[in-house]
């Protein structure tokens, strides 16, 4: 088995666990940053590593989309193309031809679109979404499935659920098929657990992905727009039908208290844009919530955003990041990106040793406590 | 004195120096990174020191402008603000207040205006300029003064010269009666050599500005239009009415041909925006010339953009970062920039050695003939 369950949490599902991959072992809890088109937003290799990530995400849409897979393929794949040479994590593309083309039809065989960039006819189905990702080459390739959108009536999400759960039998069949290699070794596949808030369908899901057997689970459907408590529901529903000694990965989340109650739901992974995607936009998580670094109150603060903000970041005042954000140069959103994807890495760093040293309990509770308390860190 | 000459080649008027700065010491020829808003575009400051970048330009204008100068005061001056501990030379405001600022007039005070970000009113004079720039602690301040257009008439011109070494002896009044000291030491003041493509005129304003005596020497009004000859017969006017044991500095300059000319001139310090700017545009500079990333030719060209490029850029291929370009991805425009600063870096650092060790007439040679001889390196 890939995934290793090294200790448990006796106050709630919590598990410290290591998933090991032809790239390398990923700690569990662990956070994967974003590499939309085969690069982090705003940040180096090395950078990264200085960050102490462990795997990064790659979207198989985008890389597909451009540089395309010829590209792709005489590079050698996305570690090779993209400089990086520790585990790789892609999504299946699924969700962005959902979000992001134009003019799709989803049929039985898979989905047409247009590309968002020049609209040219496209197609992916679960096929040619394995396809794509043995070409990428990642470490985790994630299934084909349909996203139901929210709100989304039983009967609908029935019929989705139906057609993903054919699509995930068809990427069993590709998968013992071509029996993807990487990094000299066996790429992992994981089922994604749908069913939107239905609890009979999220438990089928989950129940019928684990009798075609893959190498870990995903929940995927969720951050769609529903209410916090029904993402936290659809989790408890989900992993008492996942077995124990495989990875769990929740898509796409979350904001940091999210991520904490998620790892309290029994949950391994997490991918989310938000420390990119808002560092462009002048904020940056703290232990109290959110920052945002325009707002005049750190015009002259010349502190660093957090006490314990990486190296890379601690040498630069609120004031100096503040002028780079006003000012638009790329060294804000970069040390903003720094701070905040330490800071999630630090989060689930933080709750790797709390489950270890078994006071889990009080560490969820201190975070998420302070985190809602506090609803902007400028009050602070 | 400040600067220490340490060899002269005996085939060129080139020098080998150090200029002894209170944040540390200077090897000359130097080429400066441009850091206009208190950061050098897209790189952080460890990675500046990756490069081997030994001291940085700031602009007056821009930092005066925004976050102003009672936050640069807070700060402590601009090597706290902007976390930069090595020197710093800033420019004297009045360049840019005559290509970016709104409604500007020039009286015998100095120089009225609106900024360019909200249409304020403003002034810089001489006096504010000297005093804005010990505000800023830089190592290096540069005098206040006009920068004639080109063409320019000769009758023009001389009236522009009068009011600049007007200027200057009130800028020489000014640091007389108020010492500036930034870092522990004397903060250096050097006069800036104008009267545009006018013999005479160059080497009086080299003659009156060395009879006031700064601490080093700067050309002024090149790279505004003139033809390269002009340019090159300029420095040949002035720099024999120079000091010898004395820094001198082409302001804004220039291509790498052109650099290492002005070093076979007599000229020690440099700095250009073109590495940073072409690279947001794609553009790489190469022995051979300057190759443009966006080209389709290197969308399946995995080697690095050239041997040499810096560690933090070698292991990316052209074909990424294309692709990076292409997709607007910031690790585009930062490896770019990374290897322009580099390359500009390893010029300099060549010809010092090409001039400690006897051969920067084989040096010139090589370079100016390399770099000339493919006017694109997407042929090469
Ligand atoms: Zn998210
Ligand atoms: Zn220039």
């Amino acid at each position: 088995m890939s995934f290793e369950l090294l200790a448990t949490d006796s106050s709630s599902h919590a598990r410290r666990g290591r998933l090991t991959t032809p790239h390398g072992v990923v700690e569990t809890p662990v956070f994967m940053p974003v590499g939309t088109q085969g690069t982090v937003k705003a940040m180096h290799p090395d950078e990264l590593k200085a960050l102490n990530s462990q795997i990064i995400l790659g979207n198989t849409y985008h890389l597909f989309v451009r540089p395309g897979m010829e590209i792709m393929k005489e590079a050698g794949g996305l570690h090779a193309f993209a400089n990086w040479d520790r585990p790789i994590l892609t999504d299946s593309g699924g969700f962005q031809v959902f979000s992001l083309a134009k003019l799709r039809k989803i049929k039985e065989e898979g989905c047409h679109f247009q590309n968002h960039l020049d609209g040219t006819p496209m197609f992916i189905g679960p096929e040619t979404s394995m396809e794509i990702q043995a070409t990428l080459g990642s470490d985790v390739a994630m299934l084909f499935d349909e996203c139901t959108p929210y709100p989304c009536e039983a009967k609908e999400a029935e019929k989705s659920l139906d057609l993903t759960l054919r699509w995930a039998r068809r990427c069993r069949t590709w998968i013992d098929e071509h029996r993807p290699q990487t990094g000299g070794g066996a790429q992992q596949h994981f089922g994604i657990v749908q069913g939107s808030v239905y609890k009979e369908l999220r438990e089928r899901s989950a129940r019928e992905l684990v009798a075609m057997g893959f190498d870990g689970y995903a929940i995927g459907g969720l951050s769609v727009g529903e209410p916090e408590e029904d993402m936290m529901r659809i989790a408890e529903w989900t992993t008492p039908h996942l077995p124990a000694n495989q990875a769990r990965y929740a898509m796409g989340l979350g904001t940091p208290p999210q991520v904490i109650e998620l790892i309290a739901r029994g949950i391994d992974m997490f991918d989310c844009v938000l420390p990119t995607r808002l560092a462009r936009n002048g904020t940056a998580f703290t232990h109290e919530g959110m920052m945002n670094l325009r707002n005049a109150c750190y015009a002259r603060d010349f502190r660093p955003i957090s006490e314990d903000t990486h190296p890379l970041c601690q040498g630069f005042s609120r004031a100096y990041i503040r002028h780079l954000v006003q000012a638009q140069e790329i060294l804000g959103l970069r040390l903003i990106s720094l701070h905040n994807l330490h800071f999630y890495a630090s989060l689930t760093s933080r709750a790797r040793q709390a489950i270890e040293q078994g006071c889990f309990a009080e560490f969820r509770a201190e975070v998420v406590a302070k985190y809602n308390s506090h609803p902007s860190a400028s009050e602070s």
